[in-house]
């Protein structure tokens, strides 16, 4: 069933889709009247059927409502910018394994290294990426993709977290040695192509961030984070 | 440290290494007498001195041995034809995290029906995306990726190992929920984009093949596979 993201809450059993939603549906999937599709607003599916369509907006009726099947933790991924083009591929997949927000990292080996305003081009992009996975995997949410932060940053964010790794190649523990806090947030620091540098992991370990070990092969800074979530989110039962 | 597989065995200390290799030793990585590189034979790692170079062969001395660092399982991915170039990442993948072998399965709702021409063209491309995954990643041998065999071939296939597994978007077990035997045989079916018809399912649960639960949300056909692979290494030991 087509599924849709609402800006607004329903109210009195009714929501709207606007724009290009609006035009989606009525132009591209040729939906009419009766037709029924889902709207997620805020971790809830509202199963609605359409009462009118126009180019601006889709007017529809709540026939039920049921918590999106989100995961009960919230995972973080702290990514060390990579090659912008690897970013897209890592947003896309962290929001189909269930990942709450994509942080970007600029740490001391990231070669792609792009300024504020190349990476505000970039974001919305990635943003755009996060919404259609969001919605092609059935998540309650869209994960937010935030600006590129320090790694000082990035170390204050997962003090406040219930759980901090960091995927290390120089070795650690593997990822089901670890408790899992149910609906805890957890947050896992991925490298760049480079890696880390020594005093970079000293520093995260001295702050709490546990070092993570992926196993003997050497994965791809974009394979890594895939793998990590996949595993994080087995080990808590969701999936 | 450079990592290079050898087309035969090493005799009395000595590897050589030929063609493409010798050239990019010699012209591209610039190396020189005497430098020391990893070459890889039959899932042994040799540590090597360079002893000749020349455009068609690297002489080399070999100084240590030691096992190549595969996994203690041997997971075939048993794939759904998709997109052909989503068989490529997925084929880049399974050859980071460890499979031993890729093997495209044709199914009911394959939209990609290469026929054998159109695929024996790709699949020399396949095969060479598996030789440099294998050769960065740090793998003790070339995984192999197979011509499309047909489902009830599949099935044939995974009677033979010692767990076959299939994910399926209707509902299985999760992946933490099976005995997975130290050094066995594991197959994993991963369906196209379209997934499994019902009778198709039938027919492998029928043959003792077990559906595998990936989670509420909805995994693109590449997604699956990645994270399959993710789970099952971390769950043997191997991540």
């Amino acid at each position: 069933m087509p599924r849709f993201f609402a800006s607004e809450a329903p109210f009195e059993n009714s929501i709207n889709l606007y724009g290009d939603d609006a035009r989606h549906i009525g132009r591209s999937l040729r939906m009419r009247l009766g037709d029924v599709i889902t709207v997620c607003y805020d971790k809830i599916d509202y199963s609605c059927r359409i009462l009118k369509i126009s180019d601006e907006v889709i007017n529809l009726e709540v026939l039920e409502q049921s918590p999106s099947l989100e995961p009960n933790i919230e995972l973080i991924l702290y990514q060390a910018v990579p090659k912008l083009d690897k970013l897209e591929l890592i947003v896309q997949k962290a929001t189909e394994l269930g990942a709450v927000k994509v942080v970007p990292v600029m740490t001391a080996r990231c070669v792609s290294r792009p300024d504020a305003k190349q990476f505000a081009k970039k974001r919305e992009r990635l943003e755009r990426i996060a919404f259609e996975a969001a919605k092609q995997s059935g998540r309650g949410i869209i994960p937010e993709v935030m600006d590129i932060i320090s790694l000082d940053e990035c170390i204050n964010q997962m003090k406040e977290l219930d759980l901090g790794l960091m995927c290390y190649e120089k070795g650690g523990k593997p990822l089901n040695s670890f408790e899992y806090p149910e609906k805890g947030k957890i947050g896992v620091l991925i490298g760049s192509e480079g890696g880390f540098d020594e005093k970079e992991a000293d520093l995260c370990v001295s702050a709490g961030v546990s070092p993570v070990w992926l196993g003997a092969r050497i994965l791809r800074c974009e394979t890594a984070p895939i793998a990590a979530i996949s595993i994080i989110m087995n080990l808590t039962g969701n999936m």
